[in-house]
Order: structure tokens, then C-alpha cells, then sequence
């Protein structure tokens, strides 16, 4: 790794792949980096593909074998955009190799995964960091802020939400590109590993350890056609699942994801409730935070919508002007530039591989009170 | 007029009749009013109507002769709640008879009447008032004490909106019960008088007196059956109207009315900008009042939507608990309550005929210039 | 019990007192009962106090002793207003007196008083309903006919949250006027009895009954002054209960009830997720339904927000024009009405005793569950 | 200009050059617009300004008088981002050169400069547009893809504001980087060219022409230092402009546009109601468009919140996936795209100089209307 460049080789050309291609294109135009990305390879499994999206976004070059892509001299960092069910091995040879690494979330498909890839990039000692982007929306960095400032005083509840709604039609298959999330294999787990673990990442960020949790969790198709045997098969994944849970600092927790809420898209929203103000957002409406302060004066209390624009706030003053909106993918420009800023000064910028294992342990947790309805306590 | 009592002789049995016999018999309930209002009797046109009216509502009596009602010794007040047409004449009437009176509003068709039904109740020394409710909705009254306060500052802006709907089909009648609004002879004007009279009394509460007007209006449905000729006949009042206009206190006002903007069924809004904060109000969430304070901190800046529902909030104290709503009706019965203990400690409360003919000039300033397409001062 | 009449005696003259009064009051004003409501007695413990409110409120006596009351021939029904603590006695008084009974809810503090009130009703054969008022909401009546009209197909998900924030000063007494409520002895349980029940009571109305559930509660507060004693002893009840459930349509349900969560006076709130359609509300604005239908076409596809105050949704054509509210208090009116009109007809009308005390089983479960940690079937 | 290459020379390097610029970089990411954009030159006033820009935004050269830009042979296109006292003698220059031109809104400071700039590049027949980016936000063109589809029917009511609220303080200067729209000489007029004009163009785009108009204009701030002269200077601009229209198809419009409105920042919404159906648009949540359907079936009726992000509304199918939001400056991306996509198959493509003369002209009717009060046609 040059003191000046970090030459990155993205492997995946999915959704995230154009998503972090988009990051890595759009940091240096709006903040000082400290360092400067390159892009410099990407891996796809075809030849056309990988070359088609080299030409579209500018990498200077493609591989078709991610095995070749971490061989080379010449890539400081990858960025893994593949399923979950390749996140370990590509993630031991690249810090095998000595590379920083990028993981798309979750960080594994289990725990036990997970810690493989912590161990593996501890013992190798190279950064790493995994894309829980939610994080860098600036109206949740807000709330972090106005949380860690002491504003809400003792918290009583934490509660979260992912709902989606798009798999309630029963041709949806199992399997493939943009429907490998329904492939226990392929994904770990259904919309625990994918959704719930953003909320989890940020729960935990905001509000501090989860102990304790007790769940319910359901499939409401029980069979799907799958993409790679062209039959139908019994589907593995969680459609559904709620959970109740202690947070370590006293409040309580409620969560609850899903892909069969008729009417939302990706509707995450979260809301805290403190002794003295709340808090909630929704990523339907990411560039508003809401907030209560029971401090105001009693006749004209209530619930403030901030539209999360203004330059004194966070990441705004390297955008527009007050009032104008940035959107989804400007989380991804924030985390990378947090990152890569971070790295050109040496510093440690999460969530870590460590952190996202401890969101790991919570989803295990999640899954096995689902399975035997009892509580179970988060692994340490 | 008794000590004790205000024995109320109620005219009109429609819409607003019944809104006010709702006032008077809820009153006493919630507030201590000094006085006891007595539902003396109803006069309907129709002996039925009014004796079935006088049994649903509690009436001691029914008369089909208004006359012969104000003629009645034990008749303390008059309510006003016949159509426009009749207002000037029932009032004159009634004030040469001594009475009390309340008047629905408009005060009148026109500001020439208007003049007469101020002069004599000043000559007959009678107390009197006009059914402007809106601004005994809670949420408004607060945005009143707000204002007084000096919260806001200096004023710039003032804009007022009420939205309407139903006279879109074009089968929808003129004159008659229930749309005798559409007739001219019976209303005096159409959106001015019916819709924009209630915003202009409003913003004169709040923001002072309007000096200077430039109005446009508009007629969509230039015929219309008339109930009572049966054949179709031109239409007289205005279908909707816009009107610019200064304030006294140098604010720029912007008033809009119409019956034809699709998906509003009684939207009135009023918005209020100074330098230090602004505030909003919808007739369809009345409950609620939106405020702007720019003195607070700049990250947690934002529009406060405050439900108005807390005792100390005005009226409050006198209904259920925190979180809970009242509706539409209690405007009337504020109002009422206000009004009746006034009475029985001496004392005016507004808005008297007086303050409502201010509101009829501004009205006739505004038609004036809708139809001369010139600036109109309001006269004085 | 006349034919023509309902003379009504009202225990209790707090909140609800009010509430039923005032419904007493307004139901023949604005709908057609088939039998007049006579507010014949009413019963406080204090003599003056209950004078007082038969003054107010039009009573024509006064008691102070409620076995007076359940003895007089000239009271046809009893409504019970009183603390959770005294509901069996008086129910089992007035059952074995004859009368018609109209409780407040929660029916009774536990499943085996409740149970006993079943029987005593059944065994006597009177008419009998319980205030779960909040079905007669116009927006959540209209919930239910879109429901049952099949419009949301297989239900998927049910959630319903009642979060309030008065109790989390510690100086908030238990026991006594206003805080009796926090009172393991006077009010059974928390949040559980007094919010979630009617959470409970409106989903098995709208989506069945509820099967299994799992629940986590807690008590924040640990000790409260007692009112009665004067002296700080242990806090009884549950401040927050979250529950998951399942109903036996296969739905999954997550359930949520705090007086800790600051910024929220009565926030009550339900969501349903069907496979075509979804629907929301929230009594903070209660004349509102939301609807999002997914057989919209998709490019004006969007959650609708249906003011529901026009004359074809529920009791809806009895009050004013579309456009203009009503709101908490109309919800009594509603319950009050239609269970009267079903007694002049003949009819039972819910919600009785009976569906009532299948929401106690559903409480006694979750709390059961609250202490355990384990899953409850809920008794049929 | 070579078939495959649109070589691009920006002057001026403020909010737009970045605007814009932002928009060159993603748009072939995200489009495939027949023609490769390449960052030629940009031109600032100083040579550090000019080569900092460069290297950040990655053009490939830097200038720093814009005619030298204009007379390099290496560029095909020129954008002009200055302020608008230059827009007429670059735009004059670049049209005698043959560059396509791409000139920031407004055209010009008056409708007489903004005729010679129409007759300019008419005559030299160069391709030419003017950045009224609104029109291309996704919400906005689905708004104008369900006009011309018909579904509103016959438009009865346009109202638009664009409220800011950052010039109150009185020592915001006049004249001056980020402050030369207070610059009489600099800007033309105030909010009537900067922000009035937005809301104008995408009226005319979605309702057709506006024939004539009465206006309000005024100053609330006499006076200010002006950055030039570090003097104390009368301003010249209107601080705050309210109109009434007239459009040719018979419906009324209502304009309002401020910087003294506390509490917005950059609040543009527009209001459309049609005999069928109406829309309303904000941006402030710019991803949303609310679209009430009165053919909707009465009990389900409501405003509809269309979340515009699905792939098969405007744009979108280019961008995430549904639910996830973009923002203000995707604006930019689209109209430039299309823009270019247009070029590269010879296709006019608006708003062309002479779409935004027409704007210029009702601006300056609406100018002359705030001076004399009277109404006036706009010029053909």
C-alpha cells in the first residue's frame, strides 16, 4: 500500500458492487482523503460482465477469478460483494495476502463463520472494516451524537424495524442473482442475517450490548423454486422474525423484520426513548430525525422533524445547502471516506470485522430462541 | 334577562343549529360558566321540523314564526343561524327587542348590512357576537397566546388557505337547503363570504388589520339549477378566490378559497412566518399546531408538532387527559362558554358584530378588486 | 326495565364517569336509540361530591353507597366506573339485582374474577358490555368492515403498541385518585391491564384470537410512595410489557406497552400486513385511517391517508360535514348508542363480558409469561 | 464535436460548477448516453481556484478567463455557472464559437438580455439548454407524465411556493461570493429570478402558459453593506414576490416566493388540482409525490404518499432498488443525461433558451406588476 493511493480490487457486481463503486468514485470530489482510491480491478465471474463493468465505472482493469484478484501486487484493498456463502474463504486469502479488507454484511453466514474471519484478520493484522452503512446516514450519526452528548438521559426502550414486502408473492425463487437471499445456503439466514442485522449493528452502536433475547420467527412459504436445480425445495430461510431483548444498560428492546409487510419497501426506522427527549428515523424519510425534548416549555413540546441538512451537521458541509436532500448511497461515500481517512492516518475506524461479529452473535442468538422459544443469552 | 339564566331562542334548524345546540347543552358539563344556559325554543319554518328539533335537542318550545319567538318574554337571546339573506333583519329585530344576540357567520351578505346590524345593537346597547369558532380551536388559541407572547418577532408573512371539494359536479344546485351557499341572492358572495371570511377573521386576531387588497375570482360553473325556479339559471357568486394584501403592521398576506380543489374537504391552513418563528395550523388535524422556534440549537432545529391536548393548554384543563383528542364541535362550545361568562360578569367578549363587520369590509374590498382587477384600501 | 326508557346509575364519578355521562347525554342528540337513556342515579363516595356531579351532569339523585344504588327499582342498568378492585363486587351485586351492566375495562383485575363475572351475567341473563370503546372509532370501525370485506387477504403480521410517558417521575404516587392505576392491589396489573388490553380487545376483534405468547416485562420504578399508607413501598405492577404472539390464523403479533416512553401521551397504535393491502392507525390522530393497497397501479401506488369524517364510513353521517373531526369522547357515544339500540331490539351487542374476558386469559398469559420467560398458551 | 465525445468546459466553480459537475462524472455510471462526457477545461477567476477545482472534479485542464475557454478548439460544450450578469456576453461569445451551450438558470437577469441570448444560439444553431433542474427530479416527472396522461382532467387550481429563510439577519451582506443574489446588478432581481423562476418553469412544463399576472413584491431589508464597495448600499432586489395568475387553459395560479420565511430552507412545493384528481410535490422530501384520486372508491379514499423509488417511475429503474432514496443532486445527473442523449441523436431536448425566455418574460411582467398593481399580460 502506497502512502498516497489504495488501489482497490472489488470482487462482486451486484447491487454493492455499483453501490461502493459509487463511493469510491464520488469521496475525493467531496472530502479530503488523505489518500487517494484508485480503482483498480474487478471481479466478476464472467469475462463480459466483469470487463462491461471495469468500461462502466472506470476500473482499470478485470479478473474473472477472485483468487487471481487478491494474487496481485497491486491491489492494496478488496471489497467483497459476493453472498454471504463466500464471505470467509475470500476474506482468509485476502488477509492471508495482506490486504485491507471491505466486507459486505453480514459478515458471515454464522458465528462460527465470523470468528474464523475476526481471527483470521487479527492474526494478520490488516484493516478491515464491514459495510453496516446506516451508520453514516447522517440523520443516524445525528442521533449518536445527540445519544453520546447524555441529551436523552437513562434509555427505557429501544425498538426497530425492517419491513419489506417483497417476497410475499409465491413465484418469487430461491437461488440466483437478487434472489440468493432467499438460499439458506447461500444467505445463512433469511431476513435475521440481512435485515435485522443493520438494526442489530445500529442498536448496539447507538444503545450498547444486547445480553438477552427471546424470539419468534416463521416462513411463510415453506417451498420455492430454486434457481440453480430448477425444482421446487423446501425454502431454509426466516421470512419473519421478531425478538424481545435486554439491552446490558437496563432498557428493553423489540425488533421485528420481515419481507411480508404489504406497503414498505425497506422501511427501517428505530426510535429511543429516554428519560429526558426520544428519538426515531425512518430510512423511508433518511434525511429527517425526529426528536422530542420533554425539556422544552409544556405549551409548545413536541416531536421536532429536523431535516438533516444544514452544514453543521454531520457530513452535510460537503454537500449542498441547507434544505437540499442527499440519499441512500451517499452512506456508503461517508463510511469509505471515514475509512480511508482513518487509514491514511493510522487509525481504527468501525464497525470492525469485531464489531460485526458481535452483531453475528446476536443473530445466532436470535435464531436458536427461535427455534426453541426460550431466552438465550449473547455469547461474550 | 335573569341572573341565572340565558333563555336561548335558537333560529334556523340546519348545520349550525345544531352545532350551537350542541354548545349550549355541553357547556355547562365542562365549564363554569356563571350562568345557566336554558334551551328555551327552536324556530324552524316547518311546524314538524321544529317540534321534532326542539324534542331531539331538549328545546322547552318551537315556534315557526321568528318573529313571534323574538316577540317572547322569556326569550333572553337570539341565535342567528337562518341563511344570509336573513341575518340583517332577524338581528335589527331582535336588537330593538332587547336581546342577546348571537349570529352565524357571515355577519351579512354585504357591508352596507353589516353597518345597519352594527348601529343597532350599539343603539339598543345589546351584547352580541359572531360565530367565528375557528379561533377557539385549541391549537389556535395557543397559536394566538404564542404570538401575544412575542415569540415570533417581527411578522413577515401571513398565508391562509380553505380548501373545498364538493360543488365540482356540475348537477350540484343552487339555492336550497344545504346549497342555498351557491345562490347569490341568498349568500352575498360564494368562497368570500362562506370560506375566506373565517381566514380573514383569523388573521385580523393574530396579525392585525388588513389595509390594502388585490383579489382574483372566479365563477367555474356559470349555471346552475336553481331549487327554487327549477330551471337553470347563471350563477352569481364566486367558485373561488385569491386575493394579495398587506397588513397593517407591513406582512405580506396571501389568502386563498375554492370549492374545486380536489381531495380537500375543509382545508383550512394558516401560516405565520416572524423572524424568530413560525407557525402552522390545518382544519384537518386541528388537534395539532406546528411550530418553528429558530432559537433553538441549530442540530435539533425543527418543525414541533405539538398536540394540543395537555391542560394547560387553552381549554384543555376542561376536557380528558393528555394524548386525547376533541374535535370540530368544541370550537362552538369554547366559544359559547366564553361568550355566556362574559355575559354574566359584564364583560365583552369577541368577536362582536363589530370586529365581524371589519372582516365584512375586507370581504368587500376583496370582491371590488376582483372584479376591477385594481388594488382596494379597506375602508375603515 | 320501560320499554321506552333506560334509567341509568352510574358508580364512580372520575374520568370515565365523565366520559359515560357525557356519552349519556349526546347519544340521543345525534342518533336514533329506540329508548331513552335517563341519567337517573349516580354514586360517589363523598355525599357532596356526588351531589356535585348529578348537578353537572343532570342527574336526578345522588348516592353514596352502591348497594343503595344496585337496590333501587327506578335503575334499570348500572355503570361501573370504579377502580379495577371493586368491578366483581359490584357486577356480581347487580347480575344478581337484574340489572343491565356496563363495565368498565378491563373487566375484572385477573381471569378468575373475570370468570366469575361471566358467570354471574350469564346465570342472571342481563344484558351486559364492557367500555373497549376504541372499536367505535370511526377510522378503526372502518378498519374492521375493510377487513372483513376480505380486502387485505391472508394476514401476515399484526403489531399494536400503547405508549404513554406520565409515570416516569419517581414522585408519581401509587394508589389513590388518578393513581390508583399504579396499585397492584387496586388495578390487578400495569400497563398489561390498563393499554394492552385494549390493544388485545381491538386485534382479536379485527384479526382473531391469539394463541401463544411470549412476554418481557419489567418495572423501572421499584418503589413508589402509597397514597393510602403515606409510606414509599414496593411497586406491584408491570411500567412496560412487550409481547410476541401468534393468532390462529397463522399471523405473527408483536405487542408493546409502556408509560416510559417519553414524547408519547397515548399513543396507540395498530398496523395490519395482509397480502393485497395494510392498514394503520393511531389514536394521536384518530380521524385517520391509513391504507395502501398493492393492487394500486404501481406507479401511483402509496400509502393513503383517508380522513375519515365524510357520511358513508361509520357513524359518520350522524355528525357534521366531511372535513371536520371528532374525537376520543365520541368514541363512547358510539358503544353507548349502539349497545342501547341493540336493547331496545333485543340484540347483543360486544363487546360483553364474555369477549372481554377472553382478552383477560390473553393478559393473565403474558404476564404469566413475563415472570417465566417461556411461551403461554393462552386458556380458551 | 466528435461523434462519440461531448468535451465540456465549465466556467465558474461555486455551488453549480460543482452541481453540474457532479452530474458529468455519474452520469455515464448510471446511463448509457450515446456520447462519452469528458472534463475538458474549467475556468475560474483565479489560477489556484481554477487548478484546485480541476484536480478535485478531475478536469483535464484549467483557464482562467472564460474566453480562452470558449476559443479552445478541444471543447465542444460550455457551461456557464457564473453569476447571471454574465450569462448574456459568455452565452453570446460561445454561440459565435459553436458550442453547445448549457447555461444556468435564470436565462438572464432580464427578458431583454435573455432575447439576445434566444436569438444567439438560433442563429448560430447550436444545441442549448438551461438548467431548470427540477423538471427532472423523478417525483416531479411522474407528476408531469400523470398530467399528460389526462388523469387530473381539467385543472382548475396551480399554487407553488419556494420559502427560504436565510437572508432575515440583516447583516448578510449584498454582492460577493454566495451572496451576489442580493446584487441588484448582479442577480437582476431577487427571489423572482432565483427562485421564482423554478417554480414558474415547471408550472408552464406541467400547466401550460401563464397569460397574465398581478404581483406583490417587497423589500425588508432596505439597505446592506455590499461586498464591492464595503459600504452601506440601498438593495435592490425584492426580498419577497406573491402573484396571481391566470393560465391559458382557464385555471388560477397562485405564486409565492421568500427568503423571510423562518423554518424553510429551500421549501419548493407546487399544488395541482384537477377535476379528477390532484398532486402536490414538496422538496424538502423530494422522493415523494402525493397524488389524491377522487375515482378511488369513496371509503378508501385518501392522499396517496408515492414513495418514488420503484423502477418502473421516472429514472429509477437506473438507480437502487425500491425504497431507497436519491436525492437533489440526481437532478442534475438526468437532465444532463438526457441532455446528452439528445445530442447524440440530434434530438432537441428542453428546457432550450427559448423555454426558459418564456419564464423570463412572465418574471419580468411579474416584476412590472409589483411596481405599478395592475395586472399585465405576459409578452408572447
Amino acid at each position: 500500500m502506497s502512502d498516497k493511493q489504495l488501489r482497490i480490487g472489488l470482487i462482486g457486481t451486484g447491487f454493492m458492487g455499483r453501490a461502493h463503486s459509487n463511493a469510491y468514485r464520488k469521496a475525493p470530489n467531496f472530502f479530503e482523503l488523505g489518500m487517494e482510491p484508485v480503482l483498480q480491478a474487478v471481479c466478476a465471474r464472467s469475462d463480459g460482465a466483469a470487463a462491461a463493468f471495469a468500461k462502466k465505472w472506470g476500473f482499470a482493469s478485470s479478473e474473472t477469478d477472485w483468487k487471481a484478484l487478491i494474487a496481485r501486487d497491486d491491489i492494496d484493498a478488496v471489497d467483497i460483494c459476493t453472498p454471504n456463502d463466500s464471505h470467509k474463504e475470500i476474506a482468509l486469502a485476502a488477509a492471508a495476502a495482506g490486504k485491507v479488507i471491505m466486507c459486505e454484511k453480514p459478515l458471515a453466514r454464522t458465528a462460527a463463520e465470523g470468528q474464523e474471519m475476526v481471527d483470521a484478520v487479527e492474526k494478520a493484522g490488516v484493516a478491515n472494516t464491514v459495510w453496516y452503512n446506516y451508520r453514516r446516514v447522517p440523520a443516524v450519526t445525528l442521533a449518536k451524537q445527540l445519544i453520546d452528548d447524555g441529551r436523552l438521559g437513562r434509555i427505557y426502550h429501544y425498538r426497530a424495524q425492517f419491513l419489506q414486502d417483497w417476497t410475499i408473492a409465491t413465484d418469487v425463487p430461491q437461488g440466483g442473482a437478487g434472489t440468493w437471499r432467499l438460499d439458506a445456503a447461500a444467505a445463512g439466514s433469511g431476513v435475521t442475517g440481512d435485515l435485522l442485522a443493520h438494526c442489530i449493528d445500529t442498536a448496539m452502536w447507538l444503545n450498547g450490548k444486547i445480553g438477552t433475547v427471546s424470539a419468534m420467527t416463521e416462513t411463510f412459504v415453506k417451498e420455492r423454486m430454486h434457481s440453480d436445480s430448477g425444482k421446487v425445495e423446501p425454502v431454509g430461510i426466516d421470512d419473519a422474525c421478531a425478538f424481545l431483548c435486554r439491552f446490558d444498560n437496563g432498557s428493553m428492546g423489540i425488533f421485528e423484520s420481515t419481507r411480508y409487510a404489504r406497503g414498505h419497501k425497506a422501511l427501517y426506522t428505530f426510535e429511543i426513548n429516554g428519560e429526558h427527549a426520544s428519538i426515531r428515523w425512518d430510512l423511508h424519510d433518511l434525511h429527517r430525525l425526529e426528536y422530542f425534548d420533554h425539556r422544552d416549555e409544556s405549551i409548545t413540546r413536541g416531536w421536532r422533524s429536523i431535516h438533516v441538512t444544514d452544514g453543521d451537521m454531520p457530513y452535510m458541509d460537503k454537500w449542498w445547502v441547507p434544505g437540499l436532500q442527499i440519499g441512500y448511497e451517499h452512506s456508503f461515500v461517508h463510511q469509505f471516506a471515514d475509512f480511508v481517512t482513518g487509514l491514511a492516518k493510522g487509525e481504527t475506524v468501525g464497525p470492525t470485522f469485531q464489531d460485526a461479529q458481535v452483531t453475528q452473535q446476536v443473530c445466532e442468538s436470535v435464531l436458536a430462541s427461535g427455534k426453541d422459544g426460550s431466552w438465550h443469552d449473547v455469547a461474550e
